[in-house]
C-alpha cells in the first residue's frame, strides 16, 4: 500500500445539526475538524498567496486606510489575522486597540510583524479559536477576511457571526466587509469543459483495459466495480466545480444575484448555504444568437464584498463610511486567489443565430453531510429556444427537459 | 481566505508514546488519525493504482498461487484487503476460510468481488479496524500488503504485528510476506536535484519581490518573516525526500542493507524506524572515478519483500514454501507505485578520475512528533577522497566535515 495525503476528510467532522464542530460538536469531531481546517493556514506559503492577491489587498487596504475617521480611537477585532496585515492596517488607521485572533502558530509570526511595524503597543495577538476568546470589552469594528470559494466554503462565517453577536457593539458596531453578494452567470469555456470530459472518458477506457488485464493475467474478475468506478470518476471529473480565472468575454449574460448577506444581521442559517426556496436562488438568462455564438459550457459562481455604511434599521446611529470600498472576484475584475467556481454542463448548450436561448433554473447550495466546511451545489435548469422576433412569452421552438445535477465544490 | 485541502495533518495525531492512536490513543487522536489515514483508501481510483502495479501484483500472485500446497485447507487472514484481490487469490489457492479485513467502505466492494469470483462461501469480508476484530479461531496464514514508502511509512505494520500476535498460530503460522529489507545507495540524478534547488531559489527571490511590494504599496514591513519562509521553503523543496523512478544506471555503488525484518518475530519497536545505533544503520560506499564520473546527487532508499519459509528458531515445524517469491522496489526492477525515496544533497559530490570517493554515514529513521504515520530521516555523512592506487586505510587527499540533515518523507 502507499497513498499520498488524503484530499478530503473521510471521517465525519460535522455535527448532526450540520454546524461546524469547533463550536458545537463532540470533541472527536472538533479535533478532526481543526486538524483538517487550520492546517494549511499555518504555512507562510499560503499566507503569501493571499497577501499577493492584489484585488483582495487593495480592497481591504482602501476600506481601512481610506476610512481613518471611522477607525480613529476605536477598538477593533481581526478574526483570523494570519500574518497580521489587517491588524497592522487597523492600527495605522488610528485604532486605539486591536485584538488580532489567530488559531494557528501563525500567531507567533503575527506578533513579530506587529513589533516590526511598531504597532505592538496597539495590537494584541491572541492565539485561540475566536469561540474561546475572552475580551475585557466590546469592540467597535470587526474586520475579517473569512470568505472562501463561492463565498461560504470553509464555513468560517459561522465563527464571524458568533463573534459579532458576542463582541460587537449592537447599534454602532461596524463589520468589514459590511455586505457580501453571490452571483452566477452562464459562461463559455469549452476548452476546459472538453478537457474534463476527455479526462473522464480516458479514465474509463483505462479501467476497461485494467479490468481485462486483471482478469487475464491474475484471474480475478473486477467488472462488478466498474459502475462504482464510473460514479467516482464522473464525480471527480464532471460533477466537481473547478477553479477558473475566466476572461470577461466568457460571461454570456448579465450575472444574476443569488444571495445577499448583510454582515450586520445575517444568521447562522444564512451561512448554511442557499435554500432551494430562497428568494434569489432562481436564475433566468436570455442569450441572443445574433450577439453571441459561443455555446454555454456551464454556470460560473463568484462573490463580491462591500465595505460601506450600515443599511440595517438598527444601525442608524453607526458611523458612516465616507469612502466605501469594494472587492469583486468576478471575471470582470481580473485575478483573485478565489477565482470563479465553474460548474460545467455534461453537454454544452449551443447558441443559434436568429434565435434567443433562454436558460432558467436554480442553484441550491448546502453543506455536505461528511464535512460541514464543504458544500455541494444542486443545479437545476432547462433551456428553451424561440425565434428572436418572438416576445418572451411567445411561441417556443424547443423546450428541453429539466436537468438536475449535484456538484461538489472541492 | 481560501485554501485547498491540507497536505499533512497539522494537529497531533500521535500518542505521547509515538504509537498510532488507532490502538492506544485518546479518542480525539484516533478520530483524527482515522480521518486522515483511511480516507484515500476508500477510493477505487487509489485501489486501481495499486492493482495496476504489476511488480506488486506478480509477487503476491506467485507467492500465493505458486504455493497452493501451503494454502490448501488453511485459514487465512488478509489485513487491509481493499478491493479484495489477495483474499480471492488465497481462496483460489485452496484456503478453507479467508477473513478479509477492511476498515473503509471499500469492504462493500470487496464483498461484491468475492461473489463475482465465486469465492464468497470461503471469504468473509469484515469491515473493521483489525484491532477490533474478533475471530472464532486462530489463523494459519496472514497475508497483507502493508508496506509504505521507505517500507514503514503509514505505520500499518503496527496493526499487522498486533494481529499476528493475537491471531497467528505460533509455531506453524506463516506471514506473507515473510521478510522485508530496506536498502540505500548513492545515486546520480542531477536533473531532479537541480530542479528542486532552482524551485527553492526562485521561491526566495519571489519572496523578496513580494516583501518589497507589500512594503511599498501597502505600507507593511514583512521582512521579519523571511527567515521562517526560507525555513519552510527549504524544508519543502530540499529537505523532503522525493518519489523517484530511478533507472538502474543511476545507482553508483552496491546498495547497502540498512534494516531487515523477520515478519514472524519483528516487534513494534522495529516498526518505529531505524535507531541511530541500530546494527545496519551505517553505510560505507566507495566509488571509483575511473569507472563512474557522474556526481552523487543524494541517497535513495527502497525495500524488498520476500515470501519464503520461516527462518526463526520457533518456526522449525512450519510448512515450507517450495516456490519462494520476491518483490523489489529498487531501481533494478522497473516501476512500482512505491518507487524509491531519494534524499537529495544540498550540493552534489563530484566523482574525480584517478580517485576513489568514499561516502560513509548513517541513516536514522523516526516517526514525526505530530503524526505517528509519518517519518523523518536524519542523514549523517562525510566524504573522503584518495588516489585510486592507495589502499582503503591509506593516505587521504581530502576529508569533508560531517554533514547532518533531517529530511521529511512527505
Amino acid at each position: 500500500m502507499s497513498s499520498s495525503a488524503p484530499e478530503t476528510p473521510f471521517f465525519v467532522n460535522a455535527t448532526a445539526a450540520g454546524e461546524i464542530p469547533s463550536y458545537n460538536g463532540d470533541e472527536k469531531a472538533k479535533a478532526t475538524d481543526f486538524a483538517n481546517y487550520f492546517c494549511s493556514y499555518a504555512q507562510l506559503y499560503h499566507q503569501k498567496q493571499m497577501l499577493a492577491d492584489h484585488n483582495r489587498m487593495a480592497a481591504y487596504h482602501s476600506a481601512i486606510l481610506g476610512n481613518q475617521d471611522v477607525f480613529r480611537d476605536k477598538v477593533v477585532m481581526d478574526i483570523g489575522t494570519g500574518s497580521g496585515i489587517l491588524a497592522v492596517w487597523a492600527a495605522q488607521a488610528g485604532a486605539r486597540k486591536v485584538y488580532a485572533i489567530e488559531y494557528t502558530d501563525m500567531a507567533k509570526h503575527a506578533e513579530r510583524v506587529m513589533k516590526a511595524n511598531g504597532v505592538d503597543h496597539i495590537v494584541t495577538v491572541i492565539q485561540s479559536s475566536v469561540e474561546d476568546v475572552v475580551l475585557p470589552r466590546c469592540v467597535d469594528i470587526i474586520v475579517s477576511e473569512w470568505m472562501g470559494y463561492m463565498l461560504l466554503r470553509e464555513s468560517m462565517l459561522d465563527s464571524v457571526i458568533r463573534a459579532r453577536d458576542k463582541f460587537l457593539k449592537k447599534n454602532t458596531g461596524l463589520m468589514f466587509p459590511s455586505h457580501t453578494t453571490m452571483f452566477v452567470a452562464p459562461v463559455n469555456d469549452e476548452d476546459e469543459r472538453k478537457a474534463a470530459a476527455n479526462d473522464y472518458g480516458s479514465s474509463m477506457s483505462d479501467w476497461a483495459e485494467f479490468a481485462q488485464t486483471t482478469n487475464q493475467v491474475y484471474g480475478v474478475n473486477m467488472d462488478c466495480l466498474e459502475k462504482e468506478f464510473d460514479r467516482e470518476q464522473k464525480e471527480y471529473h464532471m460533477l466537481s466545480s473547478r477553479w477558473t480565472e475566466l476572461p470577461p468575454e466568457a460571461v454570456l449574460a448579465e450575472p444574476a444575484m443569488i444571495k445577499q448577506l448583510d454582515m450586520t444581521t445575517c444568521t447562522l442559517q444564512d451561512s448554511r448555504g442557499i435554500d432551494k426556496d430562497a428568494e434569489h436562488s432562481a436564475f433566468d438568462f436570455e442569450i441572443d444568437g445574433d450577439e453571441i455564438n459561443n455555446p454555454i459550457s456551464g454556470i460560473a459562481g463568484w462573490f463580491t464584498a462591500d465595505f460601506r455604511s450600515r443599511t440595517d434599521a438598527g444601525g442608524r446611529d453607526a458611523p458612516k463610511l465616507s469612502h466605501p470600498a469594494f472587492l469583486s472576484t468576478g471575471p470582470e475584475n481580473g485575478y483573485t486567489h478565489w477565482g470563479q467556481q465553474t460548474f460545467y454542463f455534461l453537454s454544452s448548450i449551443p447558441i443559434l443565430k436568429g434565435e434567443i436561448t433562454r436558460l432558467t433554473g436554480a442553484l441550491e447550495m448546502m453543506r455536505t453531510k461528511e464535512n460541514s466546511r464543504l458544500y455541494n451545489c444542486r443545479l437545476t435548469y432547462s433551456t428553451s429556444r424561440r425565434r428572436n422576433d418572438e416576445p418572451q412569452d411567445g411561441s417556443v421552438l424547443m423546450k428541453s427537459g429539466k436537468i438536475e445535477q449535484v456538484y461538489q465544490i472541492p
